[in-house]
């Protein structure tokens, strides 16, 4: 796309209908654009959001959902935001269903004997104490499981091998991560005493992937800790080396898993905010989630997404003046086992969903961000352009009107609340996303500035041109 | 290099000097080079060599030197040789100090509580059950820990940061070694309780690297089980994470070291032959190590290495008649902890010394071989001319007369044998050597069959052609 030039932007905005109060006037809108552009320029050199990453990786580390962990980085997260000038900071508290890994074996019995590297799946059932002795039979992919009888699996410990593809935008997770939802349930009802799956991730370290299984949920429908099998996770070394042993016969093994439940434990978002001017009461979105699972110390996943809101924010706040609405930055907690900090945010600020004119959130690690798609209403794509204008010389390609959003703003989006999906190159998230290789290290600097760089372009403009993103949303124009 | 003609280099060996029934006429040198370079085709589309890998990597896995898992690996070993064809196989036995490891933990303790992944160092002490507590006092390299003062360092567990770079020819093992082997007896002299150091590797992942620590000496000199300290290596990301730790103050942990320990424990050398004709007492020796780390399954250090052995040396059985010289294939035991095997095989072989007519060992993983050295007399130089002349079309450049050989046959080349190193690259191998992550999808098939390419050429001329690699040996010519 050719870049839109401010004035001709300018003139655009000019011939578009809305609340007059939120209208600016062309002359306005060149000028944000050449700020928006300002901004992206004072990225390059910004230590703010870097310095975020670097130091809840190291100060916390790990911080799984529910877990003493996760609390430390809430205080710890208060704490920055106090001391980095944010106001109307505040934690809103909630509580999930725990659980936490103790340990995982596993050993191939009989002549080949051998330890094997795993994690648990979140959810996971304990084993007996000793382990659970039984033989292995292997799936190629989640629909052979499904299609497999009962006396194909009864007894046995089900071992979906399907393999994860490499692709820019993360679709090959959607696909690959069915597996890890689903093996415990489709297992349990063939007869099965155990689900193994092939790490899901694109690598090929001996280290395993963890994550949540699905469907974690008593009959009556609420949350509950744990799934109906015992469950883990292979690194793909492992799951090739076991699918060696299963062609030259037979394959005994014992799985010993043991984890830690509670039916409640707490976690919260923290929020907090660079408040706005005349229009403080309308809120721009600026998402991330603060827990992470503990194999790592949950730096691409998804420190980096705090950092780049955080450090976005800052820039927009070091401008001069107050931007016209609110930017808020919300550290989503307890993404991880099941998106509850978002479903508690959706919940909690239902009444002022209505009041929030953008939202966006980073998960998906910090390489450069290659494509800006939007989710506006019809009236409202002369915005997007403008948007896109300011992204396009930071090697970002105008994306579609289709965007999904992310994880924990599902809930706002199902709400009419407009969203943008900044989107991140995929192609390497997955040899690290879960695994005890997520560590501050992953992170290029200079990609990240860039992811920097684009929030602060885009929230700047939604902060402060006072467009309405929701114009002509539903109305079929 | 040119590629030196078969005429010319027949003309060439016409003109040499030498026992008489050793030297070759000129139509048999251009015969001999012709035939070894259709075994460099033969060797694209060889499957033995690789089977051998991957059989061995998957049905013993890890073989810790002195464990029942290198036992194992023998007697596969064996077995397999057996039913290849190989002839006189057999074991000569041996006996090391053995160690192992039962279990590492380090938790930084304090406001930033965490664990990290590390691996204890071959030889570490045992910590007290429970761990050891103390402060950490960090060197950038093994030098600043030598120059610094016992009050720096006395009740502290020294923790030596430094790194390694990358090269081709595997050149800054020897000296991130340094601090590997070192750190316990420079760190007890001054009073520490326990050395930590970054993994000596190349890599970025959290997976730490294994290795046998120097100087595992009683008073006497004779070998023992265990160093002077605790001793332990960091993933690369960990030591990174504990150097940001000590950034922000003083650091203070628990390291707790539990490990299996004996005087004296069962290993070997697998010794098999293609037997030769008219000189069969007359012996080329191809080595590689049988013994492995314990955290990966030690497929590129060194079942590599046997599989390229072996895979060569079935490539000139394959030819119609018997090598005129016996090709025998050493899959020496316990070279990790401290070249035992090497050491026993000189010992007990040294009476047939003068019998080795050349000896190469392939320990370097199974990259792409890109320069093939040679330790001949100086009369004896055109025969590395004429074996260079073979593997340029591979892409292995001439290497220079000072070939080092490897690990193994350390005392052989001592002893006066005639060595010859194929370099493999080794960018990368130092990303996996001794982690977890030393598994069988690490080796490139295509790069591993150039390896069995060259060590067929160059093992069948020395077995076919009757030469003489020890002529004008220290005569000064």
């Amino acid at each position: 796309m050719k870049p839109v030039s401010f004035l001709a932007l300018g003139a655009l905005a000019l011939c578009l209908t809305g609340p007059a109060s939120a209208e600016p006037a062309a002359a306005d809108d060149a000028a944000l654009l050449a700020t928006a552009k300002q901004l992206t320029e004072a990225a390059k050199t910004d230590e703010v959001g870097l310095q975020f990453v670097e130091d809840l990786t190291t100060e916390v580390g790990q911080r799984l959902a529910g877990s003493p962990a996760e609390q430390r980085a809430r205080d710890w997260a208060v704490s920055e935001l106090k001391s980095l000038g944010f106001t109307n900071i505040r934690v809103d508290s909630f509580e999930i269903p725990y659980w936490a890994r103790k340990h995982e074996h596993l050993t191939v019995l009989g002549p080949h004997t051998q330890d094997m590297v795993i994690a648990a799946l979140g959810g996971s059932r304990p084993t007996p104490e000793g382990g659970l002795e039984a033989e292995v039979v292997r799936f190629g992919t989640l629909a052979d499981l499904q299609a497999a009888t009962d006396t194909d699996v009864a007894g046995k410990i089900v071992f979906i091998d399907e393999p994860m593809y490499k692709t820019q935008d993360g679709s090959g997770y959607g696909l690959a991560v069915q597996k890890r939802g689903n093996c415990h349930t489709v297992a349990a009802a063939k007869g099965a005493v155990a689900c193994l799956i092939r790490s899901v991730g694109t690598d090929h370290h001996r280290q395993p992937h963890a994550g949540a299984q699905s469907d974690l949920t008593a009959p009556d429908g609420h949350h509950v800790p744990m799934g109906e099998l015992p469950a883990a996770a292979l690194s793909p070394p492992d799951a090739d080396q076991l699918t060696r042993l299963l062609a030259r016969g037979p394959v005994t093994v014992n799985l010993d898993i043991a984890v830690d439940t509670a039916e409640s434990a707490p976690s919260g978002n923290v929020i907090a905010e660079i408040e706005g001017g005349a229009h403080k009461d309308e809120i721009v979105l600026l998402g991330c989630h603060l827990d992470s699972w503990d194999l790592g110390t949950g730096a691409i996943d998804d420190a980096a997404g705090c950092g780049i809101a955080v450090g976005a924010a800052k820039l927009i706040d070091a401008l001069p003046g107050t931007p016209d609405r609110t930017i808020r930055v919300v550290l989503f907690g307890s993404e991880e086992p099941g998106l509850f900090g978002g479903d508690a945010y959706t919940r909690q600020h239902a009444e002022e969903a209505g009041k929030h004119v953008l939202a966006a959130e980073s998960d998906f690690g910090a390489d450069r961000i290659w494509k800006f798609q939007t989710r506006f209403g019809e009236g409202a794509m002369d915005y997007a352009k403008a948007m896109q204008s300011v992204l396009v010389p930071l090697g970002v390609v105008p994306g579609d009107n289709e965007a999904h959003g992310s994880s924990d703003i599902g809930g706002l989006r199902d709400a009419g609340v407009p969203v943008v999906t900044p989107y991140q190159d995929g192609r390497d998230y997955f040899d690290y996303h879960h695994t005890p290789d997520d560590t501050f290290d992953k992170i290029d600097p200079e990609a990240f500035r860039q992811n920097v760089a684009v929030y602060a372009a885009f929230a700047y403009l939604a902060a402060e041109s006072g467009w309405d993103f929701r114009k002509g949303a539903g109305s079929g124009e």
